[in-house]
């Protein structure tokens, strides 16, 4: 029933349907003395709207934030921040169709199951856009671990069949090498320059072309999302349920459309030796490192020090307009060919959803981290 | 902090170190009713006790679950339900050695910075002997859906690089073609009798062979675990956040060694394309079913109906007898070489691991959703 | 930090302060299929808006309520359902004074030093107009509850020193006498139409009269509510923490203004004998019953069947016009008087707020209750 | 149906029933580092242990508590403590009739009607006997609380209608005067001294008097315990559902046989006006701190550094010899009289039960409160 809250302290709370009046989100738990305003926010938002490029739907979103709690004079108060966008470009059309058969890929079908009937309008929660609460909450929470020197970058690791050659940990040498490693968000410019968010142009340019064959046949396309995190302390995440793992795992599987999530190696790890896939501890500059990072700087759920490493499978769009086969409420079989204006693939516009997930999921655990140690509540308070 | 706690209605709640006094569990929102005996648990502890096989730690663990509360006459009274498993063999030993330096792939380093030290006797918190409290709550968890007609089957889908070749899908035709779909429970009978429980006599051998082969150098392997679910009805998971692969993902990924998880097609539905991946609802028998199953049995976060398929990535053993690089607490960089009874693969004994984990998560969410429709109430509470 | 939300399955979180732009609650986890409009939920935020007597303070605010989301052709539809009451009547003016000391009795002090600062106007989040999201939330409950054929009453039990000589036992039988006992709903007309909402003709005159004579010396003053819920089923309330009377304690204390709370007999209990305050059980028209109802509904944290009857006392509003002594934000002791539209007494108005906290808990742990038993779990997902 | 887990942080899960094999809990979240042996726990379980005078029951129960798990070398490690102290004295003997009826006043009937069937041993899960988790989880918050410089005191107020004279505002002062403020630990063991836990000599004696005659009456008496907390930081408590007097109302009437729980003047605010319950602001040695104390060290539901002060009501235990009227399962109205050996009065026994919730509550919302400010997180994260 109620499963519209992510977080134990850094809680978001999202709300909203596709064509109703809008979508929203509650973050309550957001420390005070924040700076923030409406941009801060908006940034994040206008990185997941639509019609940028070819490769995602025309439909025209603005998108607007609007902050209506928890902030005074340009600082969170730590009371509940409400965040609203009101929907806009709700076309009156007839959604009779669509009210009356169960789409294939899409969850039409169980929520009538589960509620007895569904708002069908757009696909009702269930759309796409309900990731603009995910959205608006992660541009807060992101804010405050870059307040932290931590940094996030997400970018489309594969698109359909075309997957960069590098691994993050190639990529992070690399711009370690050029001096710009800790500027992560640096990067991330840079790659939103790209429309499909690859950092390899050779790849970004063969994905293109697939998505070209794909929208030419009315087919879609799927992907892969990573994510990399830099400087998060070592000792986040809560053994043994609450492993940083396994809330990211978590917050990340519950994007729409996401079926598979790996830390590190991930499922290549499962196939290598021991003696390989172990990450020796060495000392560089005076601190405690690993010479390499299969583990994705995560062991025993618990952050290492060093850059977290995930990735996100992506399924493609359900959304197409060739012909299937479905049934309609009245138990017929029926042929379909879905029009309007979909993505003929999401994972570009997911990039930032990911990375909000993340976000999110981090600042949780490190807020739960606070009293880990008596001697950090003697600190907090003072005692001698 | 507290993260030993998992479940919002079934909850477990965890407990115990490898080498203290024991391991339990207090399970907390089991119906009243049920009927339970400590021999309902023990078989499935048996099913993840060490030193069956070669290819397991030689270690003796009699691992013995007594029922402390909540159980009055034979049937679980909805008081919590406290079990316990003293530790034995527990071979007085000098842990000077792993006390002073961090294994590699181990969480020795991460539980020094997030507490300050740690119980360092066998890993302590992160031995692989927590997941009992899981396997004893797990069990309960299963013995409910069973009475509610569901079935759940795991097993070894991949031993290092051996994958065995039928699909989770082709499994379930065969087994529904021999007329054995409905006791999946008789099918893991079968497959327990297999030291290494893969579904396939040709892919085990080869398993085999290569853990042998493992085995003589000194190394370890990890492996994938595939889980299905049948008899699941359609509706169950919360939208947005504890949809059922969120929840599951979260669960399975809680798991110490898990590296990847995925849901039905998985990381493969991020190269296929739209209408390859699109299930098509049809009508079978009278009921709407789906012709294919790639979503995993699973739309939006919510149970369709069809059989829940998922998979789960082990990362090798990290303790090997070669010798690796390591630092130790005074931050000098040293040679290790790890001895003692290691598994040389997990993989089989996390099988039953895998299941629990599932079938608690499962559990839990078929109580949430109790009360997902007015009229459920209305008939819980007689109104009419 | 995440303090807004209340409930595990009816679920609200409030959101917004006095003089931002607006109030809000987000309701998740309500059942799909209850009919809804934003008429039922206005009718309760109209109990509680102030200037419809003397008594109340004489700010005038629309407080219209609007519906955002989860509701779809007049049925909510099972997701979270957003509330928002936008802000007016906020008139420009200096806060300057107060933002620089605090103000007795408020928690301008104690934010601050939560915090770090605060948003003083009007009192901020810690305004009493922060209850609009618990009334709005609150309506949505007692239609379930109205549903389920459970009715809730309350109403102003003291006002000051001046008290009803009527116990609620007395008065429902009283109430019974004259057959409208199932009809708690039509008592609580008749009692809005009295500006205290007292329910005995007597009391209020006296009770007018006291008031009057705090307003001509600048004073205010408290009093207590009472509540009487009928048509509980037995069994509502989890052992042994989420009892019905620990969260019904909770749930009302959680008011700005509630210095007290107590079920049935209360604090007369403590003086009270074994053999006085024991409710022996009998039969009536073939139902278990008991002959008397000391206990106010509840044994053992669980509802009996009994009515349940609960006080809270609430203190007299902090802000009168007379002078008092404080300290400003520079540590200086200085005086101050208050003045402003403000309430002499916020019993009245409260009476709504505390009916709704009642309605959410109630709620809440029905919903809990729903899979108490393994024959309910059977009956819902249809297993014989 | 889950609710034996109790806070969010500082977690305690308790389990166990009166004539089951054992009592106990596991405390999850406890920081890392904190001294912690058996007697530190053995302490408080020993105040609650029956057979210390004529006034609480004769039965012999040793209750000695073992750490099963979470400390090491002393101190605790941050996973989980589990306790268990496992139940002796459980003579055999013929429940037969207790499980045929209802006794008056106790959950026999309502836990029927909830589970179908109970343990009706000793009374199960609704024995006393379960506040033994909640002492030997709470002996463990009160260490923290001490290392922390808060000190909590809880006494007898009243014991039937004999209450003591002064208030608790007249103790501290009395206490300051003679410079014990500081450790009212000290003064607790003075007052444990006294059999019935009353700070007060004549009242004390007048008590023992009430009591007397009511034992031979074979009756039963109830009253009030009081709390008193000091050196709390300013700040605890999340606005707006987890306020620091919202948490304890629940915490405390969480415990069977409370009816009434009131923070400061409580109930007699209602009656008081708004000049007689301001507490005015002063400074007191260069401190902010207020002139009075009238709301119990408490302001919109955040700590404000003045002492805490709060009360709970316990009705009279309801197992009584004299003869009453109840009814048995088969539906017929009997006469029962209850033999065995129980509690006079249970006040007495209660005083450290109580002294317990409210120290979980507490060592709770210091956890939660790490991390209210943005400079909190920095300085904890080391960022500069």
């Amino acid at each position: 029933m109620a499963g519209s809250t992510y977080g134990k302290h850094f809680q978001i709370t999202t709300w909203g349907e596709s064509h109703g009046k809008g979508i929203g989100v509650v973050v309550d738990g957001c420390p005070a003395g924040l700076a923030l305003c409406e941009n801060d926010i908006q940034e994040y938002l206008d990185r997941r709207k639509p019609g940028k490029s070819k490769y995602s739907t025309q439909r025209q979103e603005g998108d607007k934030v609007e902050i209506l709690s928890g902030v005074f004079e340009g600082r969170t108060t730590g009371t509940p921040i409400s965040l609203i966008v009101f929907n806009e470009d709700q076309r009156s059309r007839d959604y009779g169709d669509i009210a009356s058969y169960y789409r294939p890929g899409h969850a039409d079908y169980t929520f009538d199951e589960k509620y007895g009937f569904r708002d069908y309008r757009g696909g009702g929660r269930s759309s796409g856009r309900e990731t603009i609460g995910r959205v608006a909450g992660g541009a807060i929470a992101i804010k405050i671990l870059n307040e932290l020197g931590i940094s996030l970058l997400t970018y489309s690791r594969a698109i359909g069949p075309v997957t960069i050659p590098q691994t993050a940990n190639d990529l992070l040498s690399a711009w370690e090498r050029h001096n710009i490693y800790r500027s992560l968000h640096e990067i991330q410019e840079l790659i939103l320059g790209n429309p499909l968010y690859m950092p390899d142009k050779e790849s970004s340019k063969k994905a293109r072309e697939y998505l070209d064959e794909c929208m030419k046949h009315t087919d879609s396309a799927g992907g892969i999302v990573e994510g990399i995190i830099t400087g998060v302390p070592a000792g986040i995440g809560e053994p043994v349920f609450d492993k940083l793992d396994a809330n990211l795992a978590k917050a990340i599987f519950s994007i729409g459309a996401v079926k598979g999530f790996e830390i590190g190696d991930g499922f290549a790890a499962a196939t290598a030796k021991g003696t390989e896939n172990n990450d020796n501890f060495c000392i560089n500059n005076g601190q405690i490192t690993t010479a390499t990072n299969h583990a994705g700087g995560i062991l025993g759920g618990i952050s290492s020090g060093a850059p977290i490493i995930f990735r996100a499978a992506f399924k493609p769009t359900p959304s197409v307009a060739s012909t299937q086969q479905t049934v309609n409420k009245s138990g017929e079989e029926i042929s379909i060919s879905i029009h309007g204006r979909h993505d003929p693939i999401i994972v570009p516009r997911a990039v930032v959803v990911v990375e909000c997930m993340a976000a999110l999921t981090l600042v949780d655990l490190l807020l739960e981290n606070m009293g880990a140690k008596m001697e950090d509540l003697k600190k907090r308070y003072s005692c001698t």
